[in-house]
């Protein structure tokens, strides 16, 4: 069974390939009677744009998201929300090289092996091109979970050995204030040298993304394989170039002690229950106890770097391949902000909704 | 929609609670044809027992499984395999002050805010009892993948502040001589004093969990969102306790460059396709690449700690628990070893069940 | 994929075979807060038991269900409902004559290529033993609908050609008053009749089911695939021995003119929407209209037939097997009215869980 | 969950409204390789076409499919195949009086209860446009299925009062010289004088189609919820005017003694296993048996009828609609015959390849 589906109330389906046709995806189990706003999916698929601030060489036009279906009168209506991205002008030519060789640390040796053949043109469906279509399903959720009042809010949290401890909070201004969508200056400060010394050494670099879900209310999340982190863990490791996920505390956890590392309850002023710390992130059990929702994904460098490489070809051949052309960016962590916080939006409009089922009645 | 199934051709059910009448799951999807071995199921199960030595005082009477359908004649028939483990005599009521309380960094809130009640006798369905099922669904799962050559192997990697690095290999020999299921006898010595000193602080601890799954075929994966990476990371983070996972390099992949990282693509002697490294951890673009599947799991430390604890009660008043009688692990990982294991056996049984249907011709 | 499961938010998995140890499911996605009696299992599993009145020559014993897990303190808790039924003694060498020959209309064959391998003793997985797990399960989703005010009756409306025409409706009183749950008594006395005649002739009959839904709420079913009639359609089909489905006026309806079949909307004296026939059955557009839910459901004449049959083995000889002796029934639809009954209510269980995200605000 | 895809590995999701952009689908989970022609779609969805010849005044437009992804220098690639149909010019003004009202017998007093608001141009989702989509998806499962030596074959077997009875079996060319695309010309021409006289006094009328399914291997199926008999009883159902299934002797069955319903087992002069009847229609115990699949599905009379019709509106006054200028069909099943067959070639696309993990080796 292929896996281009994810969420099992609230589910989106992908498809289209970086030099094909179009891209898009199908938005079905979405409530009725939501106001719709196209912005949003403009606003999410802008920061998601190619930024020459930072040495980007890929595609720079804005992609143009059409809504097929699922709306009228600007709300949802419970159909399936179909949309497209049509694929701008290319040169595909540019990839004729790759017809028959394996890139190193890329998807073409395992795609091939599985499919018996494969679509060389620029990464084909695991380009991260596909990403487009999750910050578009990612800004459809966001306008459900706006209902609930639930916020998303990534930002950059590390690139190469700068990193930004702590899960802030950090409010959308103070991300979108930095270029590189890190909100402490003078981190961000570091993290542009790094970036710029990667740049002029033809090299690339990973980063950290760090996230937080607010608005969450307890209970959601559903036991025992379908935990908050089962979820959110899931939908992270399926972004390109993803090789980490820790909630809360995280790795960190495994080095701590249990009176130091658990969060005692409490009442606050108002009388609500409340947590004196947060070291879980946000899910006790594997169900949200109420806390903001917490977690980090890291990220490889970027494995297309500009130079020749020695590679082999399809008949097991050596082969140098010049990749000194291509257009891909130094480091991708900024412009996956938006991808993550879309997988997020994605995987907790899922659990609002599969949480309904929970109990005899329901209110939410 | 609940979450006690898990994977889409070869399905894992569980069910039960830590003091209910028995636990117990059911397998569906699973081939006919496979020979079948309790004996596996029993060694599993006798690997998750405490161990007085780490001086785990949760029971420790072995638990005896019990097949309830699919087999017949020493075979799987294709049709569903049932199993449970009955629950022995217990003590639920040394469960009693927890009726209304909430215990710190346990399910019990979060559990109480979904159900609108729940069962406070050892934590219910979210203790880790439950895990005995996954055992006997992840033995089940390891006789489908010895067809094909695969095997898992798990270690400990960490406890509390000393790990031990690197993806071995290491051998079942080599962690079974430990007590400590830490293959690396100083390693595992320097563990073995954190992990008394902890017990004599009446502390607990976190660590980690490595694991090596050798003989994936290349191809197995199903993109976007059903990624290896992915669908390991959502079984993992399923475990209790568990708050990170990584993929090969994992989380230090975030701080290296592209040209370090990568993995050049060559042939080995006998011709076939291999890379020189494996950062990667045996997958690319989310699909295996024939390399050793390797990946890191991490434990937070054990939240049931043998003292009062300060907390609140249903009704929002503060109350002083005793848990220093409660029967608890110093610290999980030796007995997570072959959880973890269980896990990445049931996900490889899927994905190579899922693969069947990657090509038009499949001899898989 | 297996198919051991059915529903999407309401989940059933059973197993089990006829001669094997037990049989039994899991309801996975029952809501927590329910009110759990064990008599309404134990009242359906009477109502399938063999009845000697009807020259039913299989087991007469009781069938005694256990629940294992998800009910606390006579609550659902909102954990998987697992449950199972032990076989009692009986001698499955009175198969061995079928070790290896196909009897005509049975699963034998299909079964044997599908999986390689099959279980011979009195059909395994195939046989209608199965069905009990089906009644446990439709009980405990009766439950839930009781809280919806929704109830679910059958009744036999065909034994070979004598039929009863028309929806009702029936109590439950009238029908059970009933050996052959037929609630007209000259129609049953027919039907009485037609059955003595097959048992002296040693052959066997089929029927029919009608049934109908009391309490559906307007607006259940998804579009476009999971409408009411697709459910409900599907669930009744996997009934062994399930020939034909049809809604409201079903066949009939290819026959009749748009304008004598058309329901016409008006409002009845409370000023609530009703139509002033029932043709559809109850749904329009595959979505609940408020009315009752009307389907009938044919079954074929059972295939054992106490009869010697001319066949052929697994190694394609000719061979006369001797059935003379097996335990069967001459008609099973009365045994089959709480089986119809039990698949619909789960149908019915899962699509008003489903329809809780058809709207933003929802307070079902 | 809504309910806009069917299947569990070949996945179908559709998409769009009738006077929505466009209408489209994605199927997810066809394997790799095959030869993929557009020609088959187009001469699908020519067979859907609105035809003058039967009285048809829907649009008269031949649909243009577009395949947006997932195909690759002529063959599938394993990614998603999407496709879209853009919507032509047309006039939803025409719908201005059923902006409030609910029209006898077709959806939108359902869909208004579902989803608190209903786009009223023509039906929105429930308009029988959707199954355009359908066609498309089907066409693509034909030719995954002409690799395994599957054909589907439907036929028109009812119009109003008459019938054609039996499953022929009949050719493509035999069907399609029929403008009925009923392929015995007698009952043809009894048919069209229905169809004329219902045309006449401005009626509408109901039929039957049957269809056989050939060269379906004996094996298929998912015991026990997802029977061969199950999936495509699921799948005809959700056509829209669909009121009943059958299996091979369907209904008849009932009537039927067991002795002459039983389809005995032999060998033909090839030795190979074959039934000397086939009343089951070529499934036993809802696994194919190797013979012919057969099966009948009822359609209702069209509901839109072109008279003035008394009605409520949304605010429960009585309103009368003037459907006189309304664009429909006397009769749609020759336009159904497509339908039929694409969901039955979803079906078994899904069935064949759910079946490669029956066995530990599956060579299919």
């Amino acid at each position: 069974m292929a896996g281009n589906t994810t969420g099992t109330v609230f589910r989106v389906t992908t498809f289209g390939e970086s030099h094909g046709l179009a891209i898009g995806g199908v938005v079905d189990g979405c409530p009725a009677g939501i106001s719709f706003d196209t912005g949003v999916i403009r606003y999410e698929l802008g920061r998601r744009k190619a930024n020459s601030e930072l040495h980007s060489t890929t595609r720079h036009e804005m992609d143009e998201p059409r809504i097929l279906s699922g709306i009228f009168e600007g709300k949802t209506t419970g159909a399936p929300i179909a949309f497209m991205i049509v694929n701008k002008a290319h040169d595909p030519g540019a990839y004729h090289q790759l017809r028959d060789a394996y890139r190193a640390s890329h998807g073409d040796y395992g795609w091939h092996m599985k499919y018996g053949h494969f679509d060389h043109r620029g990464g084909g469906r695991y380009s991260a091109r596909e990403t487009a279509a999750r910050v578009v399903a990612g800004a459809i959720a966001r306008q459900l979970l706006a209902h609930y009042g639930i916020t998303v809010q990534g930002w950059v949290s590390g690139i190469g050995n700068i990193q930004l401890d702590g899960y802030g909070p950090y409010t959308s201004a103070e991300v979108e204030a930095s270029t590189l969508r890190c909100p402490d200056s003078d981190v961000a400060k570091a993290m542009m040298s790094e970036l710029e010394a990667a740049f002029i050494e033809k090299d690339t670099l990973g980063g950290l993304v760090s996230c937080v879900v607010n608005g969450v209310p307890a209970g959601l999340g559903e036991p025992v394989f379908d935990k908050v982190e089962s979820e959110l863990a899931k939908a992270m490791m399926s972004i390109p170039a993803v090789k980490g996920f820790e909630m809360g505390s995280g790795f960190k956890a495994s080095t701590m002690r249990g009176t130091a590392h658990n969060d005692p309850f409490n009442t606050d002023e108002q009388g609500a229950v409340v947590t004196t710390t947060n070291h879980a992130g946000g899910t006790l059990g594997g169900i949200a106890s109420g806390n903001p929702v917490c977690f980090r994904v890291a990220f490889k460098p970027v494995s297309s770097v500009k130079r020749k490489e020695e590679t082999i070809t399809h008949d097991k051949k050596k082969r140098v391949i010049d990749l000194t052309g291509g257009r891909h960016d130094v480091c991708v962590v900024p412009r996956a902000v938006p991808v993550v916080e879309a997988m997020a939006a994605i995987v907790f409009a899922d659990l609002i909704l599969r949480n309904r089922s929970a109990r005899i009645k329901q209110n939410l």
